[in-house]
């Protein structure tokens, strides 16, 4: 029997619903909507993120504002929109411009409005089990695990990567969450052996088809967060995971595209309005 | 053939000759001693801690300001430490007066100066595998490992707990350093067969005694962070092993009195020199 599939897409609709309530109910008490401001370079990749981002926030009653700053005003703009009281959250798009350190410009970000957990002081808070805005990807696994409650208590589980955007912070969350998690990475050994112990099994290493049927356990949950553009055709999408081939020994698993992905952008809204309700109650 | 033991001692001797040598060098550059402010409430205990840091640092050309402060001017006080050239390292010393809460008190003390990695931005530092200030325990238990020549890169590791002080911290610095590292906690199912199955195995969990023979694999490496009073004798620590039916099984074990604990002072010692080089340096 094939494996059950978790789609992201029922995870992201329940969350933008819990939005949709949030924002009206924000913007009924503080007479504005919760604000998401976006700071890229020139990049157009980023740019087209950015205006992706921009049509879901608006159809969720979430405003945005846009601007492209490059390397001499990036720091002073992020400082202007941590003091400016209409914006709530802040989001770095991705490359930065040439001349912008990514940590400087994560540290620049006041912890607040960070609601991609690009700040240090945010991963500290995560690995310390306290509140905090964790990278919104790795979120949105959570999130994912969640509404499909797969169980997370007590659960061995296998994180593969160790990135401070999905891996680590994912990893510090299954902890808080009562996992026995272990994390695997390229320098760790016999990674089939490893992960064929974990009935949950978490992948974000960013390498095509890594993981194949010989390092799942059958009847294990897969989640994939790989997103690796096809050499051949740099539109398509695939994961760290076969899919295929895995699907015939898992009990469960993310597709690529349409599993982990389409949460990230649900999770950003929640964080924004939360980031806002947060800020209107101190 | 019983465990080879692994003392802490000979890891504290070589980090203060360390110390010595680069605090000499810091007071002939910067005309003055690296410094280590010591704060505390009126906690006898805390205090006696911090005059044993003191004897210590000024035997190693360090020097120290150790202040007992009562809640309403904790906070004032920190800052003022923070704005202090003279001070280079800022350590609390727990139990902290009431009415100062410890969150509170660690998001106080600048990052730059938080020579015991209390401040969850360093926290962070580390989870992101930037150059980070540790807590110093956990960062003493990685010194004594590389003072063995124990192997670490895509070593099999257990750590049991998560504290914020202990587990976390050096969870993130063995995966740092390439090890392969499972975190176990009182959520954990089976212990023992989770433990076993570690070549190097660190227990911070603060239960007296929790892990047997059985979480040992035979030859693995041991080391035990725990320092639990005895119920009959509070002066007398016991670790989180059973060291002496443990010693039968594992290849190497850190005692308890002797092992991690000698470490710790010296790392704050390291700390503050590197804090002061640091600051001068920039």
């Amino acid at each position: 029997m094939p494996a059950r599939l978790l789609e992201g897409r029922p995870v992201a609709d329940a969350i933008w619903r819990d939005v949709d309530a949030r924002s009206a109910q924000f913007a009924e008490d503080a007479g504005r909507q919760p604000a998401l401001a976006l700071v890229s370079g020139a990049d157009e990749a980023a740019a087209a993120y950015g205006r992706q981002i921009e049509r879901q926030f608006a159809r969720h009653g979430l405003k945005t504002f846009r601007a492209s700053v490059e390397a001499p005003d990036f720091l002073q703009h992020l400082r202007g929109l941590n003091a400016d009281p209409n914006v709530d959250g802040i989001l770095l798009l991705t490359p930065l411009p040439d001349g912008v350190r990514p940590e400087a410009a994560a540290l620049a970000i006041d912890p607040a409005k960070d609601v991609d957990g690009q700040h240090p002081v945010n991963l500290g808070r995560l690995a310390q089990r306290r509140q905090a805005f964790a990278p919104a990807t790795a979120r949105g696994g959570l999130e994912l695990l969640k509404h499909y409650e797969i169980p997370l208590r007590g659960t061995r589980t296998v994180v593969i990567g160790r990135s401070p955007v999905v891996g680590m912070p994912l990893a510090l969350m299954l902890i808080d969450a009562d996992a026995t998690v272990m994390v695997c990475h390229s320098r760790s050994g016999d990674l089939a052996a490893l992960a064929r112990a974990a009935d949950l099994l978490c992948v974000a290493i960013g390498r095509a088809g890594l993981v194949g049927p010989d390092h799942v356990k059958p009847g294990a949950v897969v989640v994939d967060f790989g997103t690796n553009p096809l050499p051949d055709d740099p539109n398509r999408l695939v994961g760290d995971v076969q899919t295929d081939a895995v699907m015939e020994i898992a009990g469960a698993i993310t597709p690529v595209p349409g599993g982990t992905g389409p949460t990230t952008v649900s999770v950003l809204a929640e964080h924004t309005v939360l980031a806002a309700e947060l800020r209107r109650a101190t």
